[in-house]
């Protein structure tokens, strides 16, 4: 054999979140992560929902279930109850059969298969949009600490038409119905494709109906549109993958050749997804009292920290606006501090978030609530404030 | 918004299974289908080790377990246990550190992985080898029931250097260790890169090591390679998905440089793998004592299966010779059942295979074995048979 590689010429690549190597090298034991993916416990765990891990037990336990491979595009109750959850029961789109979902690993998964079948299949007439340039957009204005709907709105005028828009999560933006409906009417008059990321319906608001007002305005107008669909954080099952890709298509006929291109790309990735994680999301979200108790648990702990927060603040007089902790709703937060203020508190105090000021709301826990309230407190004291 | 579809050009496309379809539309009571895709139990139901039930249900129960993510690569237990179980503990590439495994959705996410890396990274240098074409090969003589080595060789010898070869259930091919020595030998001159495809290591023979003496011999002889290893029939865990991909390299720091590259990929295309299904596996995997329970279950069930079907053919005095049902081994057999044999089965007796005669040996069970073996004892007598 040849004493050289074959893989001589292989680079090495690392995805570095230097935030959180940053954390794990401080030895203070004050240190606090305001960035974590998960939602996590008191006790700095990731927080499972308890019927999630009863439906999983009760699930596992029943010797009738044969583990024979799900169909390729997953397991159909599942598909069928997630998409009604984003949807609504009564979508026009649902009633006449021209919605319909691909179970995926995950939401990562879902907008994988749905840029794949885009990428293929989407305006191949004209070249020069889709994925020909990518374009980031802001809509949060980090001076005013308000949605930048104006600024948003230029950037879709200005986009290419027929361009594809990507709408993470809308339930956290913190636009305002009317403002979507500024969105939609500008997308509808230059044919812009929304492609919807919805990764925690039900986690903004604590209701699944409000928290979907968006992607359902779209669908009422009447847009053909992707919405990638996760569970990990609603329900704390983070390590079971499952997702959902939400096709809303013009007719029945359509959208059963979408998801027949749709089923031959997943052939060809996983040919078919885990099914025990799927088994346990349906079984909660066909049981309406199960998943409000799931949600209204996660969404109020997110609302309550957010409150406290504020409060902490107000009590200690720290000087600047912070309705906006409030007005917000979400697992993750603009604080509005400064990026000398976010230096400040790593410097400092151990503190570690993203130079945008966002943090995660679910890394604050009873137990550093009081030192984060503070140490905010004198950073902005000491940097200074933006007013 | 536009009356019309975006999506009117969008082929309708469907993987059909014609046997499949044709089978299930038979109206006949004495129906038989022979190519399931799965190991099946009497019931005609997917076979489920009993220990990966009980293992499943221990580990659902266990309130400590959080369901936080798996990193991208997967569950580094899973991978290290299932890659030293095809390349074994005393594996050089193992103790040096140059062998290490991705956990994957399944053994087609590993082929997928595997083969998205091959495409951006293997033998650049030389454009006109790799993916511009690929050609199928055969390793089966299909007239003499034999293993066709010579053809085999040729195709090697045949083929552009540096060319990927994938090597599928090797230890069902029925080569000899001589045969796979002179398979190496050829691909070691010509630098051919083999990519190992392993879906039911132990279910061949019964004996996990003998099973993988092909791949183990490939890298004792210091082959750099790839192998996609698949978890789903051995222990009859369908439904949750669990693969590795195997890499081979020359030193740790290549490996470290391909597994980067790899975990890339990863993230943009399901981020992280499911978690329950390899934490079984991994619980079977370092239980030598579990593991050789499940695997003699399945592997005595599929040996008892070929013997009875050739015993049955002896005594029922069935023209040809039956020998190489028990010669070959694994979940797939050859009958040497010609096409025209095929059809009569299919047009008189309601028996469904695939034209080249290659059966899935766990279709056949106590109830249809009379039966299929009567019926190709007459599909036999009445188009003759090859000798």
């Amino acid at each position: 054999m040849a004493a050289l590689s074959l893989f001589l010429d292989v680079p090495l690549t690392r995805e570095v979140n230097w935030l959180l190597d940053a954390y794990q090298e401080d030895p203070s034991p004050d240190k606090v992560y305001l960035d974590h993916r998960d939602c996590q416990t008191e006790m700095g765990k990731a927080w499972v929902c308890p019927t999630v891990r009863q439906t999983l037990l009760q699930i596992a336990s029943d010797p009738t279930l044969d583990h024979e491979y799900l169909p390729v595009l997953g397991f159909p109750e599942f598909t069928r109850a997630a998409t009604e959850l984003a949807l609504g029961r009564e979508s026009r789109a649902v009633i006449e059969n021209r919605a319909g979902g691909v179970h995926t690993v995950g939401g990562t998964g879902a907008v994988r298969i749905g840029a794949e079948f885009l990428r293929h299949w989407y305006n191949t007439s004209s070249p020069n949009v889709g994925f020909t340039e990518i374009q980031p957009y802001h809509y949060w204005d980090t001076v005013r600490l308000a949605v930048a709907i104006e600024g948003f709105l230029e950037v879709l005028e200005s986009a290419p038409d027929c361009s594809i828009v990507v709408l993470h999560a809308p339930e956290e933006t913190g636009l305002t119905p009317k403002q979507w409906e500024e969105v939609a009417r500008v997308m509808g008059r230059k044919r812009l494709f929304p492609f919807f990321d919805i990764p925690a319906q039900g986690l903004a608001s604590g209701d699944l109906d409000r928290d979907a007002w968006a992607l359902r305005h779209f669908v009422a107008q009447g847009f053909e549109l992707f919405c990638a669909q996760s569970f990990s954080k609603t329900f704390g099952l983070y390590d079971e993958r499952v997702g959902n890709l939400i096709v809303v298509a013009r007719d029945n006929e359509t959208l059963v050749r979408i998801r027949s291109q749709l089923q031959k790309q997943v052939m060809g990735m996983w040919a078919t997804p885990a099914s025990l994680g799927a088994r346990v999301i349906t079984t909660v979200l066909n049981n309406p009292a199960l998943l409000n108790k799931c949600l209204r648990m996660l969404a109020e702990k997110i609302m309550l920290i957010r409150e406290k927060l504020k409060e902490k603040l107000r009590i200690l007089g720290t000087p600047g606006f912070w309705d906006h902790l409030t007005a917000q709703s979400g697992t993750r937060s603009f604080t509005g501090l400064l990026s000398s203020q976010v230096a400040f508190l790593e410097k400092h105090k151990h503190i570690y978030l993203l130079g945008s000021g966002q943090v995660s709301v679910c890394s604050i826990n009873s137990h550093n609530l009081d030192y984060v309230a503070q140490s905010i407190n004198e950073a902005v004291t000491m940097c200074g404030f933006q007013y």
